[in-house]
């Protein structure tokens, strides 16, 4: 019982908040209240926001995406390039590209990365509807933007040999410095793929 | 805009997420994420507990404690003793006397500390009540339990001058060396109110 004295709702916020991805007990105690003091403010309409978004909010058909409409904003968006697919782990990696705004072709979520250790195998990822997508005439290109841990290049590589059977070209994002990366504190494996990836200047 | 591709109400979710202290633009979107991922076993569970919690708590008229009943569950409880008050801040630090199990008198929250920086003055906290209470034949001590900070110690200075109209001792509680704290990594503020207030062992 993280509170004795207080009553049960504020407990059960508590405990609620606590179970968020940052915050531990502590500061999801520190949060209730800053919610309770923010009542006009921030509790009500945070109450409103999840109650609207548990309602509405789905993942798209056709590529996985959240949005409230189904196919997603993006796969609606008939300016952006049908013909080339980029595949990420979460939505939350398709939320960092369209802020690095570098993208204009489409999404496919997978939902996860291939994991041995945490029992995660294809039939678990979005991956038969890849497929398809691939498979379609309009497809010319698959870039998979994975993450650059053993999961990461396990799920890659699963994909690539998956893809053999489309008409697609397959790809994957750049690993090297970081821009704004000083070579000084970079780590022996970024170091290694930049040297290994080297282009003419 | 935090995510361009997203619908509103996700944008308008991580809004408001990013105002809960501890968690900022990129762990209010990680948090909105998770708690699409668990729709039934915690967005719709926490949408309802705020909204539970914002209807219900009430700040309790006697002390300020918050609770779902006014007077709180600590004013009612006739074993606490209503001879001893003890004076903190905040709710949280409330919780954290309660949590140690050491007090088992009454509690006054003050609902913050006197600032001249953030311009917080005595009639901005909830000092009138403390008065009135102290000033009961039942109150025979008011123990001071602020912040060991500029700011807690102007509010326990000017508690203590209000306080001598009533008929009541005032004490604080101890500054020393936390249970388990190495003296080595002790800040001299600290060492020097340690050796200050010591006592014959």
């Amino acid at each position: 019982m993280p509170v004795p004295a207080a009553g049960s709702e504020i407990n059960r916020l508590i405990e609620l908040l606590a179970k968020l991805p940052g915050l531990g007990p502590r500061s999801a105690r520190r949060a209730a209240l800053f919610l309770v003091k923010k009542r006009e403010a921030l509790m009500s309409p945070l109450a409103q926001a999840l109650a609207e978004a548990a309602e509405k909010i789905v993942a798209c058909r056709e590529c996985g995406n959240l949005d409230v409409v189904d196919p997603c904003a993006i796969c609606r968006d008939e300016r952006r390039d049908a013909a080339i697919i980029c595949v990420v782990h979460e939505v939350g990696d398709l939320w960092a590209l369209e802020r690095a705004g570098a993208f204009s072709g489409r999404y496919h979520v997978l939902g996860g990365a291939l994991s041995a250790l945490d029992g995660v195998r294809p039939e678990d990822l979005n991956v038969e509807m890849l497929l398809v997508r691939a498979a379609r005439p309009e497809t010319r290109e698959v870039v998979l933007a994975l993450s650059a841990t053993v999961d990461g290049a396990a799920t890659a590589h699963y994909l690539a040999d998956r893809l053999k059977a489309a008409d697609v070209a397959v790809s994957s994002i750049a690993r090297g410095v970081p821009v704004g990366g000083e070579l000084d504190y970079l780590d022996d494996g970024t170091l290694a793929a930049a040297l290994a990836s080297r282009r003419p200047s």
